[in-house]
């Protein structure tokens, strides 16, 4: 079956400039690659080019380990920032959680009926409540409580973790805890949090009361890149859900539960699949 | 047919108490009224009770001249504000409008279509741009510029003419001026506008370029009634419309006119078919 | 917290006729109870009346066990069909499953979560696979295979083991066998099954490969009463994804599982939290 | 501004092969064009390859009337279907239209605005009524009633006015007559129709009736390229809005109306704007 073939994906950000398609192309037909997507976008000031090359692997003319090498060259000429990817090489997903469980859940019964293309190697939590879920799905789960070192000391035991199961991104699946400047700065880009309203609308930590205290008709959920200024990393993914008069806060709660989930699947999915390129304050997701 | 026949409207707020559905319902079985559709909502704090009752005339035991006086003891009893409306005399709507022509139109084709229940005697402009429209239409226009007696005086032309023709309620087709406390004074609860964001994200006058700048994936519209701080009255519809990195500020400007114009269109219709009632900064809409 | 007050809830569904409201207030107003919610209905052909009415037993000036004697007589009267529940009696849902874990999956989660007004007594299914599942979320599993008897057997011992559990209602979580009309005759409008289309659009077996085929914009699900006829009972609930070119089957079959288990969820909360009434091949659902 | 730059639009359809994109990028890069938007599309079988590629004219080697000729070799190597579009030359739009005047409306301010790139030559009619709408937007209007030569002679007439004014395609918008097989041979995948039901739900003449018999909770409506199948041709667009059982007959039709004219709307924009390649049943929008 086509999905099953082995694939690379070649994501590329450079300043725009013409032959750029022909050139990267032009690579891969020069070393028998198939092309089987491809998607550009330039931005509309007309200075930025960004780019999701998925070639097959089978028939290609050089061992897959020289086309990273090969492509070098040609990346510098444009002034590219590239990364090369393979489908048999899932990226590692750590979860940090805290007490709510509907996002892991979700993620969970996800990746096991093979939906995410990721491995799961740890479930970080500042709580043990979710223990047996991990263990239900057979994820190893760490317990890092607030320390009494504070906060920097259990930072630095996750950034510890993370680094010993060689994670390449981590998904806050409503983790209660807002993360520092400095460990985002281990992961940039890298970090996925799902905000309970949509953004920029209600900021911060109550977002449901404050969507009935306002009474708007629709509310949301927003994942996005985090970044050191809380809720205004870049947005992967948003989505609404309409609601009424009737419904009370702990309504809306419960009906928010289902956009968040479907929200961080969809932006967690983007990622792992090298989907998003990131441009500023904004994301270009080739969905 | 069914929806041809006379009927009644009683739109009713007042702090909860016991008995009052069975009061009300009561009051109109015993003049022999047939109640064809009867909402109601308690305020989660179970303090305030807002109902919609909707009666046939045919068959009604007592004129309908008679029924107002009839309720107003029953109505002074439970503390409520109230009030009763016909099927047959449509409110007075008021359009102001710029030079933005996509809400004035679609208001105009539903009216035509018969898909709102209302008269309109005039739509008043800043500019002379419309009037054509309007001719086509065969709606009296009234040009009030800016005057050289500043914002009053032409505010006060404007109520000056809003009174002439009687208008019941005012809607903001994309009218590009601020009205003022005092202006709104006269029509409280009464004024509507459609803002081009989804509140309260984006208030002020170039929401679709901050929401570029911020990189959201979806765009939206709200409508609400006009109150004297900008862009915070009671919200009575939002709708959104998703968008991707690759539309342009003028792609998303393109785009939020179809949001615009139905959710406006939508709110003119609940507030024309006395379906809201307001409750402090959230509205009551049946729908 | 109001949502934690003891609640009754009336169902009723009637020819329409006069006074039919005030009756219904008046009864509960007589005997001191309070209405949280009245919702009604009159069908366009002005032939059926349906309601809701939902009161707090607090301050009830007779005994909870009393009211429905006392209502039988004003029911007769009327020619109403009706049922009264309690807040404090949540209904008994059996889930009847094959190999699809997702929709099952997320009742589990949805209920564990305090959002399903339900207890579960069965897990039942024609295979064995979802045992695992049952033990966690700590429901009994019962795995009755396709008998050497045949259907009927089959069938029978299910109709047994729900007679045991006393179930209230069956929710076919992606069930992949059809029931008997005799089966279903057990539990008229209180089996509820999910149909991974768009109904009536795809009937059948494979509807995400009809879809592809047929090349559709936005796929679908439907929640309905299952009836003799396949596919063919009152809908309760549905909803859509959009869908491009790029999507291939098994894309289809991804993103439908999302809305399949919405969709389902919704419809067992509606009907557990007494929201539906039937009429003829349509629901009123009083959301 | 971008947008006001001159562009050309190249779509390809072709079976899938190695060198593709490289050959048609470097086919572009060799004449100096630059590349402002590349889409392509693998079907799922691998079998076929369909393109989008936008360059921009300016700074181009040669002149644009050389571009079609000097990529025709190239086309007939890769046996390619292939067409050459310029922004300047916007394709002209014929509109075919009965009693029904929201989609009529909704094209012609859309095209006012600015929003639609095409030219209106002509607004065709089985009834005069629509002729003051055309008057008023400044577009030629023929009558061509129901010939007493019956049929055949209408539509020989419909096709002489549509080559008189040299139309590239036909919208019917929401056109109550069926156009025979032969008729449609004249402009194969250029005659969009609306239908307004989400197909293949409710084929037909009366969807809406339909719908309300079903008891379904959305409704819809279908953009396609007619065929001489009654609405069985390739789906370019489809919506659906979200009713309930309170809405009757009447109700649908006007809700109705809303998703009809967004669906048509972006269904012509989408094809004015060379953004669908028909594959079969199915077809590839690149929107």
């Amino acid at each position: 079956m086509m999905m099953d073939s082995l694939r690379a994906t070649l994501l590329i950000t450079c300043p725009d400039q013409k032959g750029l398609v022909a050139a990267i192309a032009g690579f891969l037909a020069q070393h028998d690659a198939n092309i089987v997507d491809f998607r550009e976008h330039v931005s509309p000031d007309a200075q930025g080019f960004f780019a999701r090359v998925v070639f097959d692997l089978s028939g290609l003319a050089i061992a897959r380990d020289e086309v990273g090498p090969a492509f070098a060259p040609l990346a510098r000429r444009f002034d590219m920032q590239w990364a090369l990817y393979f489908s048999d090489q899932p990226k590692r997903m750590a979860l940090l959680v805290s007490k709510y469980e509907h996002c892991l859940y979700d993620l969970l019964i996800r990746h096991k009926g093979g939906e995410l293309p990721v491995t799961i190697p740890a479930i970080i939590s500042n709580h043990p409540d979710m223990q047996p879920v991990a263990e239900f799905f057979k994820i190893p789960y760490f317990h890092v409580p607030s320390a009494p070192g504070g906060k920097a000391a259990q930072e630095a035991e996750i950034l510890r973790l993370l680094a010993e199961v060689q994670v390449d991104f981590v998904v806050m699946a409503r983790y209660m805890q807002i993360l520092s400047a400095e460990f985002l700065g281990h992961y940039p880009h890298r970090v996925i949090n799902i905000h309970h309203s949509f953004l920029p609308a209600f900021i911060g930590g109550k977002p449901y009361h404050q969507a009935y205290e306002r009474g708007v008709k629709l509310i949301g959920a927003t994942a996005h890149y985090a970044t050191e200024e809380l809720d205004e990393g870049p947005i992967i993914e948003q989505n609404v859900v309409r609601v009424t008069h009737a419904e009370t806060v702990d309504d809306l709660i419960r009906m928010g539960r289902d956009i968040e989930r479907i929200v961080l699947a969809r932006a967690v999915h983007l990622h792992a699949d090298n989907r998003i390129l990131v441009s500023g304050r904004r994301t270009v997701t080739f969905s």
